[in-house]
Formats: structure tokens, sequence, C-alpha cells
């Protein structure tokens, strides 16, 4: 395989005084990209999150300097400023500033921010996409995010609390029957959430599901309905991180034939088969 | 680097029998996940479409088959079922199946369909998620899908004809200018897009982009608002495959600063990094 890789990563060249914004995906550490395996390899010092796993900051080379910049959600403001100008800051010193982020830096990771910020500050950057949590989450927890005849398109969002504390979403926009919708660090307003989306007009047994820890080992799936959702995560003891998907699209796979980790395993039983096929031919 | 490989890839291991449906990503090689590359490295026989570029065919190993499946958009189901029943027959004569798709199999590649299909043939898979076009594109091209202020969230939606030639899409919820909105696959129906996002409320001067062959070394990003983008694909004979991406995240960046490969230059005279420094404080 290592020819393979050098045969591809011949491009991410890393200078120093430069900063790499890099999605690290959202856990696993096979999908990261090779791309960001090469930021990680010649960094000199990283700035990374908790959303980050200890499997992938074990990559980082053994003389790589590490700055932990885990953010508090209720001071998140003033930190997001103080990492801003701790990346230019460090790249001013001429080292290769590793910005290692969960999932993709440009959904919901606040990378268009930092690159501003150093672009002002006469510092360059790379961007390296990462699988963003829905689309891993959803294939470990055999949840595809379209699916003819089901969902023709998917929304992500953020469930995370605006300026004073309110939930100030766009609800008639996600209320439609035919998108599926993903919410990002909603645990906290699910009720919110549940309670818009059916005065909005979802159907309160719209299929969701909860994903906890999504493509680590741990892994948790809990399905239900748009209605049953907030207290199974109650009963679940279910924390973040952790994504909620609603549509139909949650409970197309029996899971039966799931493993939440992507292994979709047929079952010997031909009522199992028979039942699958009904499915299929029906959607 | 091959150290760190192992280190990683111990995971995923195909066995004989068995389908993986692997996402590609949108063409660069450096964008395909270790996951991608151990499944596409263990594959007996690939079943692929045109969207998956040359340099990542050419990590297939030497002696695995090649089939190619490239559809044709009319007739499209037809194809997909056929598909199907490949991938099973596939995989009962015992192979190792990589089904390799650009993007991610379950965001517009039809991967659902696949993997319920194998499972009532009685054939397990493994999905690995792969890079979607959006997220990609959006980084090589500068363009933060969500960001501060600017949007709070993006949805993915498909631009294809529906059945009976309309394009059937619940354009109310499309026209929120909060929302991140991309289209794949639009390029033949931007004149019905735009028509529809500013009936819906949209305004006519949003900022708006399309990307023509994202990710790879001939990208191509033009740039202009919800108007004027239908004339500007005419004028600069853009062709499929191409991303629209509208929303007031298109225009965060200066254009100079930007190479279409996800680095962000830093400009050294004076007057540019002014700018800049207004446009990120003004946010």
């Amino acid at each position: 395989m290592s020819k393979l890789i050098q045969q591809i990563a011949s491009k991410s060249v890393f200078a120093k005084g430069e900063v790499a914004l890099v999605g690290a995906g959202p856990g696993d550490p096979e999908l990261l990209t090779i791309k960001a395996l090469r930021f990680i390899e010649q960094a000199d010092v990283a700035v990374y999150d908790r959303l980050v796993s200890p499997e992938i900051m074990s990559l980082l080379s053994d003389d790589c300097e590490l700055i932990y910049v885990g953010k508090k959600q209720a001071d998140h403001r003033l930190t997001q400023d103080k990492i801003n100008e701790l990346l230019a800051e460090q790249a001013k010193l001429g080292k290769r500033v590793l910005r290692l982020k969960g999932g993709d830096p440009f959904i919901f990771g606040r990378g268009g921010e930092e690159a501003l910020h150093l672009l002002a500050e006469g510092v360059s950057c790379h961007v390296a996409p990462g699988m963003t949590a829905a689309s891993s989450c959803a294939a470990y927890a055999g949840i595809p995010l379209t699916h003819r005849g089901v969902a023709q398109g998917c929304s992500f969002i953020t469930g995370h609390l605006q300026t004073e504390g309110r939930l100030d979403l766009p609800w008639p926009a996600l209320s439609v029957d035919s998108q599926t919708i993903v919410f990002y660090m909603g645990i906290n307003t699910l009720e919110t959430i549940k309670q818009q989306l059916i005065a909005h007009g979802r159907s309160p047994d719209t299929p969701a599901a909860i994903i906890e820890k999504g493509t680590r080992p741990e892994q948790k799936t809990i399905r239900g309905t748009l209605t049953s959702l907030p207290e199974l995560v109650k009963q679940h003891d279910i924390k973040p991180p952790s994504l909620i998907i609603i549509g139909h699209v949650v409970n197309q796979f029996e899971e039966q034939n799931l493993n939440n980790n992507g292994y979709f395993q047929a079952i010997e039983s031909e009522d199992a088969v028979f039942s699958d096929f009904r499915r299929y031919t029906a959607a």
C-alpha cells in the first residue's frame, strides 16, 4: 500500500510559516483522507480540539508540539478569536501549523473564519476537506442520506443555541418531507427541534435516529420517531458528540443487517431475505 | 508514511463473495480515504462509472477485472437495476466486488438501492463513505458551506430532472437566505433553478458559483449571482460534471487569494491585506 500512497500524495506540501486547516473526519482514523494524513505527517505544531480522536492524534510525529484549544460552549466567541490569533502567531514563528478539526473545516468547523483571519495577517493556508459527521455516521449506521423515492436531498443544520439562547432556525424549510434533515449538536435542543418540526408540518411519526460517537468503536445508534426520540435519548443516556437524522431514510434497512460500522450483513434465513426484498421492491 | 497507514488500516478487510460500495470522492486521488484505498487495493473486480477519475482507476491491482457501467441519463432506471443484478452475480461467483463511485455512495450515489438489493440476494456488503462533491469542491474553490453570521446550514439537492421531465423541488425551503444551497447535476436546469428561487424569494443578487471538474487539476470556478450565472455558464462553456453553490458564502474570500486547489495564498501588498481584514471584521 505504501507505493500507492506515494503515487497519490505528491501535491500536499506544507511550507514553513503556513497553516493547514485539516478535517480529521468524525473519529475513525480510516476515514482520514490521504491529503489530511500528509499534512498531519508534516506538522511542526498541532492546534486541536476535543473532537479529534486519540488514534488520529497518535499519528502526529513524536516531535510535533501539541496545543489543545478545546472549546467550552458558553465562551465560544472569545475563544475562536484567540484560536485565530494563535494560528497566525504560530505560523509567524516559521512553523508548519496544523489546525486539526473534527469533521470538515467548512461545515460547522469555522474554517472560513480562521482562513480569513490568516490571510488578513499575511499567512497563507491550506484547507483539506474532511469527512463530515453527517455522511460518515449515516453510512456507519446504515442510513442513506438520499434515497430514490424517499429523500431527494439532505440538509445539514446546527442545533446549537444562537445568541440569547434561542434556536432561531428556518423551521418551514426544515419541515419538507422529501428532505433528510441532519442536526449537528442538537442533543440539548432536541425537544424544541421535535416541537418546531411537528408544528411546521412534519409528521410526528417521521423516523428519526440519534448516533452517539459515530464511526468510533463505541458508536451507538438509536432509532425512533420524531415524537419518541427525546425520550429515547434520555432512556439510553445518549451524550454529545451525537448526530440526529430525521426522515424516512432512517429505517430503509433492517437493524438485524447493521453493525454500526458500515458493514451490512446478509442474514441466512429465507424469511429475512424475503422481508428485505419486499422493502426493496416497494421503495 | 507506510507505517502510519498500516497502523490505521487494519479493519477494512474484504472477504470473498462480498461487495464494497466505495465512495471515491470527486476526483483528486488525495481525497480518497484510507478505508476506500484499502478496498480498492483488495478488489478482484471493479464495477465503476464515468465519475471515477483515471488516477483513481490506476490504483487498482493489475489483475483486477474492470466492468464499466457508465450510465446514460435517459436510461437511468433500467440500468440501475442491471447494476444491482451485476453486483450480486459477481459476488456470488466468489469475488471481492468493488463498486467504485464518484463522491459518496449515500449522497446521490444510489448506494442504498444497491445495498438493499445485495442483502435481498443474501450478499453482505461494506459501505465506505466518500468525500461528497459539495464539501470537496467548496474547499478547493474557497467557499465555506457554513459561515458564522452568513450561513447557518447547507442543503444538498439534485437539479436532475424527475419523472416526466419536471424539476419538482421544495422551492420555498430552498429559498431561505441563511442556508447555502448546493445543486448536484444542475447545469441543464440552471435557468429553472434561477427562476424558481427568485420567484420564491431569494434575492436575484444572491452570490452563486459553478465549479466544473471540481478538485481535478482542470477545476474551473465561475462566480456571479443568481441572475447572472446561467449566462456565465454559457459564456465560459461550462460542462458537467459541475456543481452549483448558491448563497452569501460564495464571495467571502477574494479571488486573488484562491487557487482552485484549497490553497489560500496571502497577498503581500498592504492594500490586499487591508481589504481582506475589512471583510473579516465586517462578517
